[in-house]
């Protein structure tokens, strides 16, 4: 390891031993873009092979030992013990409970948003069934996202919606667990084009804080406006004590739910580094929900989320290895170079050696996603779930004949 | 009409009578976003509904005696004489033929730029039947959009890409009848996220260049990123002799596919600005693809299309009305002022005497929004459809229970 | 007047009489771009000018009873009882007090965020000092904008900054006098670049809540990311009563100042739409500093701001017409388009009429831009000026020779 | 070096010794933002400093033998043969001559494409001169960029500027010599703000195919609206034999001017990528113009050039890394992963000891950075220059008293 950080080695080794990410069931079924869906043959078929695939993850990368469901396709009738089982059974547990408030017809003119109060009370007990739910599972996090918002001018008034939104939130807060954390994520655009009711942080900050306590903001990293400085929200929330944390993944352009720093890894670092920094200030390991989002349509959705947490934790590994003392000194003489390249070379630094020793610990592979890849899983998973599918008689959509 | 034009009222009413727009077939069905599809009872089952509600946008605006057509969609089997029949049967007839080479899922790495020849073939097949299709039914457009690119740095040989479909364009252009024109759509992002192989403009100029003279640029409002100018790129293509058309839509982020001018009503004016500039020096109506490329998820689509077609038309007249010789003396002048004055009393004048005009002599309704909404088409053809789907078995997804 | 308002013509036209917008005595000195300035002979060459100039705006428009002024340049030396006696000389009053806390070399890395506490201090003084200032001219407000932030990852300490300045702005709104409102202003680029500690109005919120009661948000319109919805932002302020007022200009990149309305007028009209709600809700006009904020570079000066205040006017004119009655019916039935309809026929509407009736009750010209453009007083002082220039010794930099 | 190219070491470590990059003189003097200038004591004060800085930064990497001059700036009054030996003095030769038709007063409304005739004439003769200048320096590009556009809708006429435009471009291109080629740049905002008439690639591809065969298309990486994916540019005009060259910078969010690669260095790498997978094609090295386009506000300049270079030659190092045949191999196989992952431990290698051996090769210090902030140059220059000033009554702006 190159002389970077002012951590030694051993810190940091064992901090990415506990650094864990959560992965979302939906992230291994078939999905699509608005202009189709390119199908996978290993793709899941149900919540056994979401769950199995899950634990292929886990058991490559050691790094993934809850998974994020929602609600509405893995507990579609309410908690399910069941469930709880197989996944004890693939070595991983469940994590965030995701609700659903966006894909009935009830929901065309919002959910929470919606002016008619029989679909705001819907949308609001859906969540708060969620909850339960979590309380069940033993989950922590129950994550929202809604698609509410407005496709045209005058279509919506945004200040109604905004009271209405606060009541159900404030409603749902009422039912949390003593430890249960409301995430609230926000985007500025789709599937609401031309606004969204949960449009930036800004907006989120405001409904949590009016929710309760226990309300904090998510921040998804593909739903920014472009030029967005993205670790300056992460460094505000974190000084107002309102980040809840994460749905890692990356974009081009819109919210393209590409694989986590496939496009731009040093903003990943980036964001990192501001964690390090309040963990170094603290002295503690920071408190988050860490959570991939992402369902791939053209990549193979094992190895996706494989390399995804690779990523993840191979960022996160160089943001540790930022040298804290030789960056604060820097600022202190207004040495902007100096700084940056404290930065630079911690994120140019090689971290294979340090991977080495954390994935050693952990008991994985030095390689997770070639390990994965040998391993004839996804070969094996495609033969079964192609028979599962002509056993069901599912037709997801036709091959290339 | 205020005095703004240095045109005459008849020139302008006798121009805007002559102005149609083509609409999709497409436009009449249900459609979503990749969250989901919000269901219509009113919406087009099948093709002789698409085309009974083309008609209707027709018969109440008069403006859109053509519809465009989807050949996977609309013309499953190839040609067929009984949808040109049922077109006829409503007044309407088969516009640009719009080949699909992006749903099939051999297209998932790409269809002209595959790298699979066979695939390739296959693409270029499709699209030359698309060609013979439009031989039978008189079309002059054949109207190519490409869902190719990459959605990862290294997925894909740019360049390879760029020449196989070259190729392909070459091959199909060969087949074009003497009057047939092929259209090369834009577009920078989405469905590819990383790179679009028909990025922008310059991009389908380029392979417009190569593919052969009948090959032009097609301009959907829709393709742009943030900030870019395109009422220059109209220009420019104008200049270049090289603009074969619009797509036209609205959005405020994405490719949003909002109703015409319900976003920036004063860009798309600055847009017929340029094609009425072109008018004025050569004396004679542009020759274009006028069409509409709009699929409403929340608006009832007739009702979407005819208020479409009805902004189109009413910022064409405003157009009309700029006063090119009191802009070009305000341009010779270096006045500012001047000249930006002459663009904002054409866009805000009151134009609806003129409208009134050319909807008499068109005979249709003064208010063809209002008339169609007062004409109980929509909920008898809910009605009817509603049956429809039941007596064919239909699902096309739950409804609120 | 069309019928498309459920407000009464008598209602619209009071409401535009005292519809009032400051301009700032910076909108008439010379300005350019980093790359240069281009030189206007009738220019401002001084204080005196600056208010003889912007006395012109308000007689020929009636609208722009007050003058924002920059402390730096318009009130070297603190307050100069002299300066109000020239304003009151050609009707005007001093408006917004605008502190200059980015000029000094000593800003390089912040003003109330520089690690320099005796910097800070500095800051904290010139801001105090101007609202001193703003008690002695009976000034409303004072309107702060900071270019502080920083350039490069790793050159600052986001955090810290934050926590300096949220201290600064406490201290400087005890000095608030009963009746002042300290504005704060926020834009997420330039100078800054790699991030701006007043980055966008959830940050500047955050500063105004912990700055005390007086400390409202400033909503530029130049001042967001391309894709940003401007007026949800102003009706969430609005609702959460912290906004203080707007900075009127255009854009269509980045900040341009471009003339109010100039590229985006139907924005500017959905804005004053939420206005106009809150007016209709609360029955009274709304308290807000409505201020432009642009300065020319090519337009000539006078004429730009006239034609801007122009612009504004017709626009709340047309927001005033809006039929809330039917668009609030539109929006309870979930009529979409209905609701767009609302909208549209008032932006749409002829207001020539109103405004003719207001600027007789104002006793000013029926189109103001071009009876100042008659008035041969920029000719006059474009000769004056020259001399003054000659006179004192000014060189502004060289003309085309 | 890890195994990660299928180019062997020596290739790389010859390549990588071939590799320079042109440095701008203006990079060296005072400059700033449009809201002021942060004065450096060190900054160059005339021509002799700048060629002395120059020769600072290419003693210190060995990558810098030529320097862009700017001919209003550092050619006032034409070739000047002393110019080229000061530049001998400092090791150094002059580079690109970069013609200035933006900064007089003249060209407010337009250089080559400003209306009057006579204002056309000199800015092309100026370039015409600049055009010898490069004749006698023995400069190989002459460089164009120009301010040109519109900032209003209706202020000018797109089209008739576009020709005017083209014929000074063929009427200059007609001067150059055998060997000189024209790069002309583009660029969509500022500070033009409504159009630019050199807007896009696509725009200078056309104007430079019409100007004549010695006119390519010059790459500004901060010259882009943002999503633009700029390695599809660069790999399109490389296939088109129309790719001049670079101008090297980052940016945030606009034409921001920082150091390349410090927001986005992975981005410069895939940039790079197309430019080695040229050079894998053809087996040899590409000619391109290399350049730097950066004038530093905030950072020590000397520094910040230093460490732009540094950091072009370790990206393109990374670049060379990429192993080709695999990366093939894995396209061919649409195995996306798998190719992305060779792009990217590319990307994350570590090439310390491969520029160590290069920079041993060249004769310059293993870190070339770190070396000259420990030479005292800089205090050195800052106390000549203070001197300088005084001595020559430059007054560039006051300092914090």
């Amino acid at each position: 390891m190159a002389k970077v950080s002012s951590a030694s080695a051993e810190h940091i080794i064992g901090r990415l031993e506990r650094f864990k990410v959560e992965i979302p069931s939906w992230g291994f079924s078939q999905t699509g873009t608005r202009f189709g869906k390119f199908l996978q043959d290993a793709a899941a078929v149900d919540m056994d092979d979401k769950l199995a695939d899950a634990g292929q993850v886990n058991k490559y990368t050691g790094m993934t030992p809850t998974v994020a469901v929602h609600v509405l396709w893995d507990f579609p009738n309410g908690y399910d013990r069941q469930v709880v089982k197989i996944a004890e059974k693939y070595g991983v547990k469940i994590g965030a409970i995701n609700p659903n408030v966006f894909q009935d017809q009830c929901y065309k003119y919002g959910s929470i948003t919606n002016r008619d109060a029989k679909i705001r009370k819907r949308a609001t007990g859906h969540i708060i069934d969620s909850i339960e739910i979590g309380k069940k599972t033993g989950s922590e996090y129950v994550s929202l996202w809604f698609a509410d918002g407005a496709n045209y001018p005058g279509q919506a008034d945004i200040r109604q919606r905004k009271a209405w939104a606060t009541k159900s939130l404030q409603d749902a807060h009422k039912t949390l667990g003593r430890n249960q954390i409301m995430l609230l994520e926000y985007k500025p655009f789709e599937p609401a084009t031309y606004f969204t009711d949960f449009c930036d942080w800004g907006a989120s900050y405001i409904f949590a804080k009016n929710a309760g306590k226990n309300a904090k903001v998510l921040v998804d990293l593909g739903h920014h406006l472009l030029g967005q400085n993205i670790e300056q929200i992460v460094a505000w929330l974190i000084d107002e004590k309102m980040l809840g944390g994460f749905h890692f993944n990356d974009r081009k352009y819109a919210d393209d739910d590409l694989t986590t720093a496939s496009i731009d890894p040093y903003q990943v670092f980036r964001i990192f580094n501001e964690i390090v920094n309040e963990e170094w200030l603290t002295g503690k390991d920071i408190k988050l929900a860490w959570m991939v989002d992402q369902s791939h349509n053209i990549k193979p959705k094992i190895q996706a989320q494989i390399q995804t947490v690779m990523a993840i934790q191979e960022l996160f590994a160089k943001a540790l290895l930022v040298d804290r003392k030789a960056l604060a000194a820097a600022q202190a003489a207004e040495d902007v170079i100096g700084a940056e390249t404290v930065l630079r070379d911690a994120f140019t630094a090689d971290v294979s050696g340090i991977l080495k020793a954390v994935r050693k610990n952990l008991g994985v592979p030095a390689n997770p996603l070639k390990a994965f890849r040998d391993s004839g899983y996804e070969e094996k998973a495609a033969k079964t779930r192609i028979q599962k599918r002509k056993d069901l008689g599912i037709n997801e959509g036709g091959a290339f004949a």
